[in-house]
Formats: structure tokens, C-alpha cells, sequence
């Protein structure tokens, strides 16, 4: 079984720092993994990236297998390869993907018959496809095939769910795998705490490398997010990974890492970036607003990054108004750093037993600021 | 006035070497200059920019003019500072665009009256507001306000621009300036020899920091383009560097350097960039193309650039496609790259007095590459 190190736990909650040893090098946890959905981080190169101290991103399965590709990338010496990246890399499934992008999906026992939503193509994918996919696009970490259901979602619904989900976990157990390759199961269950219990526990039987909490984040209301979490991780063996995911939003990560979750990733950094919105330590902050036309201060005040180190809030603004990329660069670099600080900022709390207060003092960490807040 | 040094003659051309001393710093010529038409060299930071060892980028008065506004620069501390860019900058008058993009123009002989291309807002451009704006900008070179007839055009309207653009070059040339700025005089005249000569003599007269050729490169041809550069250096002093505007093909280039220019911009390496085309030293090539779909090699085979040393033609034809910003900043950053290195090969072939040997190796350099060609 592949190495995670728990290095550290923290005196007042079940928070814990760990280390992943991949075989693209280790993976300090907690940690927050950029989505790489079509084999680059939206508008970062690799390098920037590395500058910026990610030891591991996404790739999304779907999307690579339906452009460019899996073969394409397999002739091309898998993902790190093809996109110039050296570290670690963590596909999912494509599961989540083809029930929410492709067209005319069908769920049988077997898995998911649907057509591409870029050409209409039709593609089958299964448990053994999936794992095979993930083989060989050569991630470190590759995801079980699970079905997630929608929110909301009836008993009766969730409780199928489940058990094709663990039927399917028990397929892509047994499949070869990359060089190294850990595999992860995934929990499913929705907001019924004894089907997440029962369906960790049957998966923690089929020995995984780690853990994911699959479902949660889907329309249900930060409450029974956290609900979520602790009915599934509480099944979970202590020393293996726990990742949640497509949560980002800080108060959402600080919460379950309190809860001893692992690893966490999220479109938001680069999307909202799109959207203009930065992430900073007093919130979030609409940079297309009107107020900031001539405000010569950086996006964040204080912030190390190179977009805060070398450009004000009025170019940036300028620059989105506009609609040049170099607004969508800056504003992606500046929310990648902000996001790499702050699991940093919970790495250290973890690491002095503090980690209880810091989730106080992080209640409000997701606000909108006022811009009247930051006039002066 | 500014100091212009010419460092080396070729011995078989008019070609040159120099150097232009600005505020700024010093600019090798023949130098090209980026076009930052928005305040960013589209998808390039600055930071890239000096990278690649550009010592000079342009940028578009009537874009600045119109969004964000002079005022917002100027309260921003002027462009240079207001972009994050610290070497030098040449700005144009605004004449150009105001005739090819604002609305319902109407040109008298005070200036023009249009309405910006973003808001329908009324504004007016004359000799006096284009120095003006260029001025509280703080270009280190700023050019004069001329009127650019479109091709063809009969010889009455020519010979009328060319009396206009000697009026407002008049009224120009005595507005006040940015510290050390340079004011550069415009050459008009179409494709008639005779015009072309009395407008530069006329212009000499004013005394002008440096000259630029305009007018050329609107549809009239290569021939016509290399005799209406011809007609106006030939009565065009020796030690003041000359420009000519718009114009950055590689084979354009050449025979304008040889013909003793000195200077170059044009936006073709990012836009270019954009639909997919990278310029190599075997032609242009286009990448989008089916054939790349697995290659391997990089953009091309033997460049130094960032792109070229860390991806496969094969993934940024993937990026590509796939509308991912990436792939536009890496053709983008290839392209710069490129054209860097050509003027660096030019400056070269003078010092070596090797520049006749060098336009009849370079006749061919703007040809699209056949992709058989490139195929092993």
C-alpha cells in the first residue's frame, strides 16, 4: 500500500498534517489541488504553478477522454507528460462529468452509455474503462467510478446509489493500475447518515488507498455538507487520506478539515478569476467594481503574490474590462496564491495545536467584503 | 534633442545599427516593437516581455483615450507605471484608429470629430489633443497626428492629406512635451513619389526627433510598399532613426532595413497567435493543423523559447481547440520570441556587414510552410 505519513495532530480537533508520497514526489496535507480540467490549469503554466508551491493537481477524466483523447495522450507519455507537469496528479473518475455535461446518458449495472457533449459521439464508461483510463493517462491517484446522485434525492434513490457504487468499487479494486498508482474509493450515501456509514464501511472492507466523500456540495446547504462529512468520515480508518470532493470555499475546507479531512479541490480559484472576483484574507472582493477605477493599491494589500507585487486594482480592472487575458492571469495567480497560503495557514495552525481557534477566527472567511470596508 | 546613435553602417546596404537613448532606457536598432494595445502586449506579462529581452513596446492612444481614459493613466502615474512597464514605450497619435475604428467621423482641418467605438461617447482628436494626451501618458516617443489616406485614393485627396498632416505636424511640433519625450514626424504622400518627397522635406524643415513612413501597408501591394518606403527615407536624414508603422512582416522588415529603417511594429505575433499560427525560421506554420495531432517535436524544432523547451506541438494544438488560454500564451510567447531573434540576426548580419546576404536568404522567410515539409 502506497506511504501517507501522518506527520502531526492537533490537540483539539481531529484536524492532522500528512504527507503523500507520490511517485511525482510528496503531497504535504492538507492540501488544495487546482483543476486541471483539460490538461492545464486555466491560464497557469506549469511553472507558475511550481513558483507557486502546488505539489499536486487535477485532471478531469471526461474531459481528456473525450479531447484530445486517451490515446493521444498515452503516445504522448501519459499526463505529466503532455502537459509539462512533474508532480502529482489525481484524476477522477469522469463519473461526475458525464451525469452532469454529456448528452443522452443511460445507467445500467454495467455503467454509463452517453454521447460526447463536444460532437455527440458515443462513449461508454464503466468501472473497468475508468480504471483503465486512469492507468494509462498515468495518474498518481486515480478515483473509482461512483454514482452520484442529485440533491435532493430519495431514500430509495440514494440507497441504489449505494450499492452500485460499492459494486463498482469492487470492480475497480481489481484493476491493473499505473506505476505507483494509489486508487481511492469513494463514499456516496447523500444525506442519509446511515447509508455514508454503511457504504464507508463496506469500502474500507475493499482496502483502498484512500478515501473520498463523494455527493456532498451538490445544492444541499453548508449544514448538511458538514453533516455529510462527519457521517462518512467517522467510518473511516484514521491513517489513510481522506479527500472531499469539488469543495474549495475556505469556510467549507476549514470545517472539514477540523473533521480530519485530508485533501480538497475546486474550480473557484480560476473561475471566479474569470468572474473577476478575488480571494483575500478579508473576504471575497469584486475587482470589476466601480469604486476601484483609479484605486492604486494592489488587489490585496500585503499579498506577496506577483500580480500584488506589481499591479494595482485599476489596471486589473482595466484589464478585465477589457477583456484581456492578462486580467484573467493576474487575477488567476493572485486567487492560486491566496488559496496555497491559506491550506499553508492550516498547516501551521494544525502544527501548533491551534487549529480550534483558527476555526473561529475563519468563521467569515467566505463574506463578500463591502467594498465601503476597503475605501481606505 | 534626443540622442540617436548609429553604432554601425552595413557596407553593402543602407542598413544600420543604432541606438536610441530614452528615458527609458536605450532600444537596439532595427528594433520591432510589440503592440500593447490596451496597455498589455495581449497574454504577455511584462515581466515575459523583458525576458525576452524587449527594450521597447508600443501603445494605442485612441484605445488608451477611449478606456480607460487619460485622466485614470495620468492619476495612475502615467502608462509606464500604470502597466508595470519600465523600458520604453513609443505611442502612436490615435489618427489611425480613430479613422478605421471610431464612429461617424468627420475629419476638418482642426481634427477629428468621432464617437468612441465602445460607448458612442463624442470626442475629438486634433494636433493639439494628440500631443496633449501623449504627453500626460509619458511615451518616451510620441507621434505626430497625421492624416493616413486609405489605398487606393486619387492624387487630389493624397496631396491634401499630405497638406494636412504638414499643417498639424507644424502645430505638433511646437505642444509641449513629457520630459525627454521624442516627437516623431509622419511621412505621408500614398504612392506617389513626388508627394512623398515634399512631405518629408517639408517635415525635415520642422525638425523632428525621428521620422516615420505611414501610409503604407493598406492593401497597395509589396512592390508599391518597398517604392513608397524608398521615396520617403531617400529625403529623410541619415542620423535620425526612422520608423515605419504597421509594417512587421519578415520579408517587409528586411527590405525596409536595408533600405536604411530603423524601426517596426505590428501586431501579427499575438494576433497571429491567436488564430493558431506560429512563425518559425523555415515560414509560417499553421498548428491547429490535423497533422500535429500526435507530434511530439515542439512549436519548432531547435527554439530556445519557453514554449519550444517545455511542450509538444501535439498539446498546444490540444490547447488550442480547446480554447484554453494557455495555448494563445504559449504561440503568443513563441512568436515574440522569434521575432526577437530576427531582429537580433538582422542587427547581427549589419555588424558583420553581411545584410545583402541576409535579404537574398531571407526571401522566402513569410511563406505559409507546407506541412509535408515539416512532416520528418
Amino acid at each position: 500500500m502506497n506511504t501517507f505519513t501522518i506527520t502531526h495532530h492537533d490537540g483539539g480537533t481531529q484536524a492532522r498534517c500528512g504527507v503523500l508520497h507520490t511517485t511525482h514526489g510528496p503531497v504535504e496535507t492538507p492540501v488544495f489541488m487546482p483543476v486541471g480540467t483539460q490538461a492545464t490549469v486555466k491560464a497557469m503554466t506549469p511553472a507558475e504553478l511550481v513558483e507557486l508551491d502546488y505539489q499536486i493537481i487535477l485532471g478531469n477524466t471526461y474531459h481528456l477522454f473525450v479531447r484530445p483523447g486517451v490515446e493521444l495522450i498515452e503516445r504522448c507519455g501519459g499526463l505529466h507528460r503532455f502537459m509539462g507537469w512533474e508532480r502529482a496528479i489525481l484524476t477522477d473518475s469522469g463519473g461526475f462529468q458525464v451525469m452532469s455535461l454529456a448528452k443522452l446518458r443511460k445507467v445500467t449495472d454495467e455503467g454509463v452509455h452517453f454521447q460526447s457533449h463536444l460532437d455527440g459521439t458515443r462513449l461508454f464508461l464503466g468501472p473497468k474503462e475508468a480504471m483503465e483510463i486512469q492507468r494509462r493517462l498515468g495518474s498518481d491517484i486515480a478515483m473509482v467510478l461512483d454514482e452520484c446522485p442529485p440533491y435532493p434525492c430519495d431514500r430509495e434513490y440514494a440507497c441504489q446509489a449505494v450499492e452500485r457504487t460499492l459494486s463498482w468499487a469492487a470492480l475497480c479494486a481489481r484493476q491493473p493500475r499505473a506505476d505507483g498508482q494509489w486508487v481511492f474509493g469513494i463514499v456516496q450515501g447523500g444525506v442519509h447518515r446511515d447509508l455514508r456509514a454503511s457504504c464507508a464501511t463496506e469500502l474500507v472492507k475493499l482496502g483502498f488507498d484512500g478515501y473520498a466523500i463523494g455527493g456532498v456540495s451538490v445544492g444541499e446547504g453548508p449544514e448538511l455538507i458538514a453533516q455529510g462529512v462527519a457521517d462518512s468520515v467517522d467510518h473511516l480508518p484514521w491513517e489513510r487520506p481522506r479527500y472531499l470532493m469539488g469543495v474549495g470555499m475556505f469556510g467549507q475546507m476549514v470545517a472539514a478539515v477540523a473533521r480530519g479531512v485530508d485533501m480538497f479541490d475546486c474550480v473557484t480559484p480560476t473561475r471566479l478569476a474569470r468572474h473577476g472576483t478575488a480571494f483575500t484574507r478579508l473576504g471575497r472582493v469584486a475587482i470589476k467594481a466601480a469604486v476601484w477605477k483609479e484605486d492604486q493599491r494592489p488587489i490585496e494589500e500585503g499579498c506577496g503574490c506577483y500580480a500584488c507585487t506589481h499591479f494595482s486594482r485599476a489596471y486589473v480592472r482595466h484589464l478585465l474590462n477589457a477583456n484581456e487575458v492578462l486580467g484573467v492571469r493576474l487575477l488567476s495567480m493572485h486567487n492560486l496564491y491566496r488559496f496555497g497560503e491559506f491550506v499553508g495557514e492550516m498547516r501551521a495552525a494544525i502544527r501548533a495545536n491551534t487549529f480550534a481557534t483558527f476555526c473561529e477566527r475563519h468563521r467569515d472567511v467566505d463574506r463578500v467584503v463591502p467594498a465601503a470596508e476597503l475605501m481606505d
